[in-house]
């Protein structure tokens, strides 16, 4: 199975007054995670938006808290593709801090064109994203 | 059923690229509907961290985006108490514009100390929280 | 003098580890007040954008931070027009906690079109942005 | 001179509406950026907190926004110590994309002690900051 690892520090902006990184900002590590998922398989999301109009929004969000995180602590997102559809895609997410699960997740997405109407994913880009699940 | 009702607006801060509110903000506002939804129990969330050392943190978070919002839209969040456990609590959350919903949530929670060891629910606020739900 | 006033409450996620609100987020805080300082002269800055294609991006920010403000908090901005130029425009805020200054700040701005480019700031904008102002 | 250079890319929660990063989030950057400079100098901010129960809010922060950030854009921060005192620091920062400059900053810190009160800086960390000034 094809996934990406990225490595990812937290800021201070990432921490709340519990001195722990707060809920809603590993949603944007998600996100980082995409890009680079993406970038790994030869696909620059930005061009793809820019260039090819097509958009990823979320349609759906879970994610499970099993420890915390704290300022500057250098955390690794492994994503992976779930899931793909006609116009569908889901990512799978788990962050770890030194080998220890702290955050698994994952985001359901459609492709949409720029008035938000779903489209077909691209071929190229759907025989990527096929590639990178083993038993489908 | 007991229920909050808060209204709040879009930011441009909570604006993305593709012109619609980041889908992390959402989380955001659940938490300003945590709060709110304690206050119009008559509970004080602040000081029940700061006076009781009691907590509250996220355990898991699932967000369902239906519609989108946008820069200045004014939204009502509906918050209220789907379960209460010895130690847990879920909330759930509908955001809507214009009597539309946009996107609904829940949040599982679990009261914990100070070093993040569960405890239980202190007596007045489990008894608060469980009038709020009429079938149990 | 005509100026703003717009309370807005410190949430959860505003607060750092220090267990106070993080800088960058008084920023954020300046914008709402913008937002609701043209409100409150009759203009509708989302309109501005979308039907006139006028944006009023910051130029430059100075931030002074006295005291701190913490979670729940109500603070109140108080937000009024310093100088208005051709295509340029200041503003300048205060943020009081119980009568209390916290933060003081200023923007400057530049009035551009869509692609960036500086116009003058349109005329009925520019008479009501200079009627605030007593001295000029 | 010493300076310390972090590279930094825009996220997709960065932007906002008008497709550039969003003015605050560059004091976020400001804030990794001196994270990055006292390691390069062998100092742990974190442990400084923590071990040492030393704080460095933000007293007062400038920032000139002199052209946009992108969705993805790789840029760097460059920062360096613009002067010393017996409790204050002042950070210089610019922000470059491709050798053009985007932003510049600054921001000066007192150092406190965990109520609040003003400390002097500890001489192993004031020896370092005024070794990186060639000309005091």
């Amino acid at each position: 199975m094809f996934e990406n690892r990225t490595e990812i520090r937290v800021r201070y902006a990432d921490t709340d007054q519990m001195g722990v990184m707060y809920y809603s900002n590993y949603l944007v590590w998600f996100e980082v995670a995409r890009t680079e998922f993406f970038r790994s398989l030869g696909f620059d999301y930005r061009a793809l938006e820019k260039e090819r109009e097509i958009y990823l929004p979320v349609a759906e969000v879970e994610c499970r808290y099993r420890a915390s995180l704290r300022y500057d602590d250098l955390a690794t997102i492994v994503s992976r593709v779930k899931n793909v559809g006609n116009s569908r895609l889901v990512f799978e997410y788990e962050i770890t801090l030194g080998g220890k699960t702290v955050t698994t997740g994952l985001t359901k997405h459609a492709f949409v064109n720029r008035t938000g109407k779903p489209v077909a994913i691209p071929e190229d880009i759907r025989e990527a994203l096929i590639r990178t699940i083993p038993s489908e």
